[in-house]
């Protein structure tokens, strides 16, 4: 483990990317996306995720020097193709796009296809808070999720995240996967050795999975099997609620901008290499003052979040979060001790150095 | 048990309603929301729920003859103040605004307020697909969720409802709780003399509860504890994924309208008397054309469910469901056969009867 301070690492993805042929102010953008995540603690879509996207750059699925064209456009939506681009880039691009429009035209809503991996969805529903909107922002993937009564995976984890303004409290901003975990806890466990819990995933016969190891090779194979959606294994814990929101996140990210959907295994050509995997996201944000006073709604905002976090606490616990505070009390912490590197990452990233003869700032 | 047809129940429930002097269109449309919620086997949202409008309409906290008006507008939403009528009739008025927004600017979203329940959300969201819409409908109401790490209710069941066209297949219609189980299960499980699985409600320490009886004697007295939001108990389980979406849907429904939000106990004059609750709900539209051909769109619609359908089932299973194929199925089943009726619920329906001189079809 080794802890190094956020900026040098943003300035040491940023110059990777420059040689791997990324414009500076992209690569910025992008570098910036990735450090935001280290800095909010998810730590599996921030730097340590470089090495995926060097990989991508390398082999041609991602393109450096994307063009992102308008397929179809009214005042108050878009629909993007990325042009197979980095996923951050056209993701930035994309949102403030829906920013554009709504700040115009009061809402603003972009669907975007032939894109890649994105990050942490958050980043983009947060841009949105610094105009006083309201950012939503989901985006499909590789499918991961098994739909109940199911045995094989279907759905990617398909995250969601929908960002809103207070006055003086911090914001809310909800970020989450619509499976009950995401595959880096189960990869966790299997480190730790510890055996899962219930209602995390399901074997190649579509029953509770208490192996973690398995449940991986399963995952990365398509072999079967895969994550639970949020609210587990039976329709008696709502397992067919967070299955209905993966699909609605696949309809918004993947059907509507005419992305690659369900059984998103990554393309490849002939010769077994890597082609674009088309990816789809969705963006939305929305002006309050198209609702309300956007005064009067910050001061309910406050007013709700503090009853939530004064409200009685349960046995033992002290006390009651609110969505996006975790990773806040993080970015500070961070932004002042740096950000923890796994031994794994720092070896990869020493890898990545070495290779395109970069000194690296650790 | 007694089965009566659907249009005798339509008709009776028209009947009582324009008794209480509802105008006889908006009866009619009332009736039918009422109606369609028992035709798709929501017993708890349809004519049972007649007793609760009827008290509402006597004690005149649901205005027989509200006046909706328009409180803010733009080209794409609205705000609308419900005047405290029937929350049906107000939610059918809404969609339709946000539908006829959408047909014109492509996207519409209407909050309200100053509403009373208003059934089932999913009658409003399919509403849109008539018109090859995506529609979207959610409503905050009475306190009844715990947030993760709390030990009383804050927040509403909060439904989302989220319907979406396909072509040859059923259209997938999402209408879910952000709790685990509604009120209404627990109260199924008291009468069967079950104790209650973990993850469906919290003791007034904030604790599993096992015990459905304690559990509604809190939830109606506000005496602590509650239901769990999808997830469960724990983050380990998600719950924290629930909570989020039961304050997304609180945030839209009450917060952008300016409704009564959290603690929401139905509020009384000095006498005790109730007053109008102040409820919020928020509807969308959203035409497909602005993002993608809608024929293509469609097709993919068909193939994604076809391919959900198909997939591998869990040994012991048969089917995998697309979400409202049971509602739907439901609905055929019972316009031939019949609404089934609990003798509870016949013993309500003729009191209501009987109290306002008419004589019931049963």
């Amino acid at each position: 483990m080794r802890t190094v301070p956020a900026n040098d690492l943003l300035e040491f993805a940023k110059v990777v990317l420059i040689r791997l042929g990324v414009p500076e102010e992209d690569a910025r953008i992008v570098s910036d996306v990735l450090i935001q995540a280290d800095l909010r603690g998810i730590d599996s879509h921030g730097i340590a995720r470089l090495r995926r996207y060097v990989k991508g750059l390398k082999e041609g699925y991602i393109k450096p020097e994307a063009e992102i064209k308008i397929i179809r456009e009214t005042p108050v939506t878009a629909t993007l193709d990325g042009g197979a681009g980095l996923g951050q880039l056209i993701s930035v691009k994309a949102m403030e796009l829906a920013i554009k429009k709504a700040r115009e035209n009061f809402l603003g809503f972009v669907a975007v296809r032939n894109t890649n991996h994105f990050g942490i969805a958050g980043y983009y529903s947060m841009m949105a808070l610094k105009e006083g909107m309201i950012g939503i922002s989901t985006t499909n993937s590789e499918v991961c999720i098994v739909p109940t009564f199911g045995a094989r995976a279907m759905l990617g984890t398909n995250p969601i995240s929908i960002a809103v303004p207070a006055l003086k409290e911090r914001p809310f901003v909800l970020d989450m996967a619509t499976s009950t975990v995401p595959v880096g806890k189960i990869e966790v466990y299997d480190r730790l050795g510890k055996s899962l819990p219930e209602g995390w995933a399901v074997d190649e016969y579509g029953e509770n999975a208490r192996d973690p190891a398995r449940v991986i090779e399963n995952v990365y194979g398509h072999k079967g099997g895969g994550l639970l959606p949020l609210g587990g294994l039976e329709e008696e814990s709502g397992g067919h609620k967070g299955y209905g929101l993966a699909l609605v996140v696949e309809i918004f990210s993947a059907l509507l901008p005419g992305a690659l959907y369900s059984e998103l295994v990554y393309p490849v050509d002939e010769e077994g290499r890597p082609l674009p995997p088309n990816i789809g996201h969705f963006f939305g944000a929305m002006r309050i003052d198209a609702f309300r006073d956007p005064e009067e709604f910050r001061k309910d905002m406050d007013d709700l979040l503090r009853r939530l976090k004064n409200s009685p606490k349960r046995r033992g616990k002290e006390r009651i979060y609110i969505h996006g505070e975790k990773e806040m009390e993080m970015v500070r912490l961070r932004e002042k001790e740096g950000i923890p590197l796994l031994d794994r990452v720092v070896r990869d990233l020493k890898d990545i150095a070495r290779d395109l003869g970069i000194v690296p700032p650790f």
